[in-house]
């Protein structure tokens, strides 16, 4: 497996990888301990919801694509972690049975000013269900640079 | 337990709520489902990563909030839900043993120009251990307006 450094990644890369298939059993377990709103967690209560049925916590879908992240593109990057998220949206309810996938676009690098040995890279991640948007973000990650040995 | 309307939210408005001790054994189970990286599934590769031993994942921390923001202010509150979330930022690792607690704020409110029984709720979460923030972000919530029959 080689490596992606800071210096592989160009800006307007995408990639489109995973599949995770959600069952309401795992919705129901993620939202009693995380978020126990009616909507996710009392059946009864959400066949009156606007919803009709249960639906994921949007947290759980965020985690979702987390996993489906670990799995794909990040298990070979030299990833440094994320300093964060901007403009994470809720855009479609995920219902029991929805498969996620990722999409996701490169939208700008630059190499850190205080920190040499690392850059920063900003991405739009989209999580699909049947091709159609159901959450978003712009992932801040940082990537360490190709150590000097390995330059050309 | 009085309902919080749209109405009852002033800009401004701040709480201090919420009381949630991670222990290792949650953060290693959410962590195997949902972001295997090895700092948070691996305690031996955590020892030699820059933390030192097992940190959560961001997205069970942000989990975390989520559950004492349905434990506290949500719970009486007639929210419809959230758009999504601004500004989400990770600035410490939080660690076994380690117990959260919340702050918020309200920035900003304003009237669905779509719907007239909502109104759009912008807070700044803070998520705190020992008083120093360790995750914020920006929710962007929508709150139902007091029903006609309710109105002074």
């Amino acid at each position: 497996m080689t490596t992606v450094y800071y210096e592989d990644i160009e800006v307007g890369d995408t990639e489109e990888f995973g599949e995770y298939t959600v069952t309401a059993e795992e919705m129901l377990e993620f939202a009693e301990q995380y978020d126990p709103q009616p909507f996710h967690v009392d059946e009864e209560a959400a066949e009156d919801s606007p919803f009709g049925e249960l639906i994921a916590s949007g947290w759980h879908t965020a985690s979702i694509c987390m996993r489906l992240l670990v799995e794909g593109p990040l298990d070979d990057q030299a990833g440094m972690g994320a300093r964060g998220v901007d403009e994470l949206r809720w855009h479609q309810p995920v219902r029991p049975g929805d498969t996620l996938s990722i999409h996701t676009e490169v939208l700008d690098k630059r190499p850190s000013e205080s920190a040499p040995d690392r850059g920063y890279v900003d991405s739009q991640l989209t999580g699909l269900v049947d091709g159609e948007p159901v959450i978003s973000w712009v992932g801040l990650g940082m990537v360490a640079r190709r150590p000097e040995a390995e330059s050309e």
